[in-house]
C-alpha cells in the first residue's frame, strides 16, 4: 500500500501552499538572528501561533538542493525517485508542450574567442529582445538531423532551451558547458551505449548553431546542460485527488508545478499580480500553489537586510491569502539560501502548517529557532504533502 | 541483519508497556492545553521526572491509524509490513483458534427495507444476547459450500465474526457494506483471479444468512468487510526473546497482542480487574502489554472533560504497576483521539520509557509540549520495542 496516496479521498478542505524561496537563513554576526527572525513578520508570526512548526529537509541531511528537487519534495515527491533534469524543468517553465519521450537541453547563450575558448558562459546576460532574436535566427537556419524534430525556445537573459523529439533518442548525456572560461566547450558524450544517437544528433544541432551564430556580435555559441527526457510523473490529482494550480512569476516554477499535473497560470507579472490570481480563481481548486521569487535572489546577492524586507513584502500579503479562508495554509521555502553564504545551502527550512487541529506552541514566531520547538520537529520535506493533506481531512483511516 | 531481534537476549530486565488508548489530543480553545496537559497526573507526571519522554508516529507523518496497525507499531511490528485485515484482528480477540489460510471476515448485523437497500448499517447495535441468539440460528441453518467449514462467531452489540476455512480460498476480497444506508450491499468481488472461488463462496454464504435471518425483527441481513487471511507473525518469543502477555477489556486489542504470539487472558471486566490480573502473574511473564481503551473513547465522544478524567482514573493505577517495580514502564498510547476531531487522528503520540537509565529533563511533566522536548525526539512507534528491551538490558552490542 502507498501511502497516503491510498488513503487520499476526493473530500476535504482547501489548502494553500506558500513558498517564499530560499527562506531558510543564517544568523547576522551581530544579532545572531537569521534574517527570517530579523524580518517584522507579525501576520506569520500571529498564524505561527495557531500551527504546527517544525523543520523540513528537502533531500537529507548535507545536501543542498536546487529548485527542481526543492520544489517536487514540496509537492510530495521524492527528489531521488524522480531526478528531473533542469532541461525538461525549463521547458515546461517557458509553456512548451513536452511529449513522453522528448529530450530536453538547457543552453546558454556564451561566447568563445578566435580560438575557441569560452570567454563568457553568458554572453553579458543579453537582454530578452536579443535573446528572441537570435532565438528566431537558430529557428530558421539550424539544420534538423534526419528523423528529428528541433524546437529552440526563449527563457530569460542568456537562458534558453532546446527540445529534440524523434525514435530512439536516449537522453543520457553529458553537458557541453565547460563550467570556466578559457577552455572549448565539451563535446556531448553518450553515458550509455543506446545513448549514442543522441549524442551525434544533438553535437550535429550544435556544431549547427556555432555555425549559424558565428558572426554574431553578443552571443557566438550555445553551452547545452541539464540533458533530460521527458517522464509524465503520476499527477496531483492521480496521486491526492486534488485539482491544484501554481502561480509564480518565473517559468522555472511554473514548469515543476506543471509536471506533476498543476494549472499553471500565465506568468504574474508582480507579486501584487499572484495574490491577485489567488483571489480570482480561488474556489476554483483545491490546492493553491503559490511561489515568491526575491527572498531567494537577496539571499544570493548576499543582502542580509533585503532579504529580510523580501520577507516582510509576502508577510504584508498574508492578510490577503488569510482572509480566503484556506482550511489549511502551508508557509515554508523550497531551501534555505542564506545572505553569509550568497547561495542554496543544505540547512533545514522553517515550515509551518496552520489549521484548526494544531498543537500548542510556547512562545509561538515564525522562525528558524520557533521552528526547531514545534511539534513537527525535523522532517523530510516530502512529508509535507500527508500532513496537509491530513490538516485538510482529506486522508482516510490507515487500518481499522 | 535484521535489528533490533538479532541482539535480544534470553536474559534481562521485566518491561511493562502501558497503553491509553488515543492518548494524544489537541488544545482547549480556552486554556490552549491539551486533554493530557489539562489532566491531573501526579504520577505520570513523578515517572516523567526519571523517563526518557518523546512522542511516536504510529505509522507516517499525516497517516491516521487504525487500532490494528497503531498496537502493532508499538509491539514493533512495521503495519505497512504486517498490514492485517480487522477480519482476522476480530477473530483472534473473540478468541477463535485461527489457522493458517483461514480466511476471517467482519460482520454487522444490519437491517435492510423491502427493497432490499440497507435502512441501519448497525441494526440499532442489539444487546450482546441478541447477538447470540442470531449467530446460532446461523450457525445450526446456514449451509455450507461443498469443501468449506464455516464458523460464525459473536462479539458485541452488532459486530461478529466468519470463519471460512478450506482449501484454495484466497482472501483478497471487497466488502459488502455500503458504508451508507438507502443502497443495497454490494456484492463480494474477487480483487484477484485467485480469489474467484472464495468470493463465490463468501457470497453463497452471506445469500444464506440472508435467507436464515428473512423474517427476523431486529437483524435481517449482514454486511462484510475487513475481509483478510490469517498468516502468523515472527513471535515477540522468537523475535525478542519474551515470555509476554495481554490484559484488556476488548476482544480487538487481545486479538492483536495474539497476533504476536501473547498469552491474552480472559477479557478483563474492569480497568481494576486488568491490574488485579497483572499484580497476581507479575512474575511469570518478561513482558506485560496493559490496555485501557476508556481515553479514547471519551475523545471520540468529543468530550475533552472526560477524556481528561479517563487519563487521571489511569493515573490513579500508576501507583500499583510501580510497586510491582518493573525495570521498564513504558506509558504511551496507540494512536492520538482529539476530542476536538471525535475520532483517530495523525498526531504524534506522547511516550514516556521510565527506567534506570534515562537522562535529565528540564521541567518534567507527561504531555505534548513537554514530550516534544524531551530525549527521544519525535520517533517510529516501532522504536518504542528496540528502546525498551536496550533500557531493560535485553540487546547485545552490535558488532565488537
Amino acid at each position: 500500500m502507498k501511502l497516503p496516496d491510498a488513503l487520499a479521498e476526493r473530500d476535504g478542505g482547501r489548502i494553500v501552499l506558500v513558498v517564499l524561496d530560499g527562506l531558510g537563513g543564517l544568523p547576522h554576526p551581530l544579532t545572531r538572528r537569521t534574517e527570517l527572525e530579523t524580518a517584522k513578520t507579525p501576520n506569520l508570526d500571529r498564524l505561527a501561533a495557531g500551527a504546527a512548526l517544525g523543520l523540513h529537509l528537502p533531500v537529507a541531511h548535507g545536501i543542498t538542493p536546487g529548485s527542481g528537487p526543492g520544489h517536487l519534495a514540496l509537492f510530495g515527491y521524492d527528489p531521488l525517485t524522480y531526478d528531473i533534469g533542469r532541461g525538461v524543468l525549463s521547458a515546461l517553465g517557458v509553456g512548451f508542450a513536452l511529449e513522453e519521450g522528448d529530450v530536453a537541453i538547457r543552453l546558454n547563450f556564451a561566447t568563445l574567442d578566435a580560438q575557441g575558448r569560452v570567454t563568457d558562459r553568458r554572453a553579458g546576460r543579453p537582454k530578452d529582445t536579443e535573446n528572441r532574436r537570435l532565438i528566431d535566427k537558430l529557428r530558421t537556419s539550424v539544420r534538423a538531423p534526419a528523423g528529428v524534430r528541433v524546437f529552440f525556445e526563449p527563457e530569460k537573459e542568456h537562458r534558453a532551451v532546446l527540445i529534440l523529439r524523434g525514435a530512439g533518442l536516449e537522453a543520457e548525456l553529458s553537458d557541453t558547458d565547460p563550467q570556466e572560461t578559457g577552455v572549448a566547450p565539451l563535446r556531448v558524450e553518450a553515458r550509455s551505449p543506446a545513448a549514442q544517437r543522441a549524442a551525434e544528433v544533438l553535437q550535429n544541432v550544435l556544431d549547427d548553431a556555432r555555425r549559424v551564430l558565428v558572426d554574431e556580435p553578443v552571443a557566438n555559441t550555445l553551452l547545452a546542460r541539464g540533458i533530460d527526457a521527458y517522464r509524465r510523473l503520476p499527477s496531483f490529482k492521480e496521486r491526492f485527488g486534488l485539482h491544484a494550480r501554481a502561480i509564480a512569476r518565473y517559468p522555472m516554477y511554473l514548469g515543476v508545478a506543471k509536471l506533476v499535473g498543476m494549472d499553471a497560470m500565465p506568468i504574474a507579472a508582480t507579486d501584487e499580480a499572484s495574490i491577485e490570481t489567488l483571489e480570482r480563481d480561488f474556489a476554483a481548486y483545491d490546492f493553491h500553489f503559490i511561489h515568491f521569487k526575491a527572498v531567494d535572489s537577496r539571499g544570493e546577492d548576499g543582502d542580509f537586510g533585503a532579504k529580510s524586507a523580501a520577507i516582510e513584502a509576502v508577510d504584508a500579503l498574508i492578510p490577503r491569502i488569510e482572509s480566503l479562508a484556506p482550511d489549511v495554509l502551508v508557509v515554508t521555502g523550497d531551501h534555505s539560501t542564506p545572505s553569509a553564504l550568497r547561495a542554496h545551502s543544505w540547512h533545514p527550512v522553517p515550515v509551518m502548517i496552520a489549521s484548526a487541529w494544531c498543537r500548542p506552541v510556547d512562545t509561538p514566531e515564525f522562525g528558524e529557532r520557533a521552528c526547531t520547538r514545534g511539534e513537527l520537529g525535523i522532517i523530510p520535506a516530502t512529508s509535507i504533502m500527508p500532513l496537509a493533506l491530513a490538516h485538510a481531512r482529506r486522508l482516510a483511516k490507515y487500518g481499522a
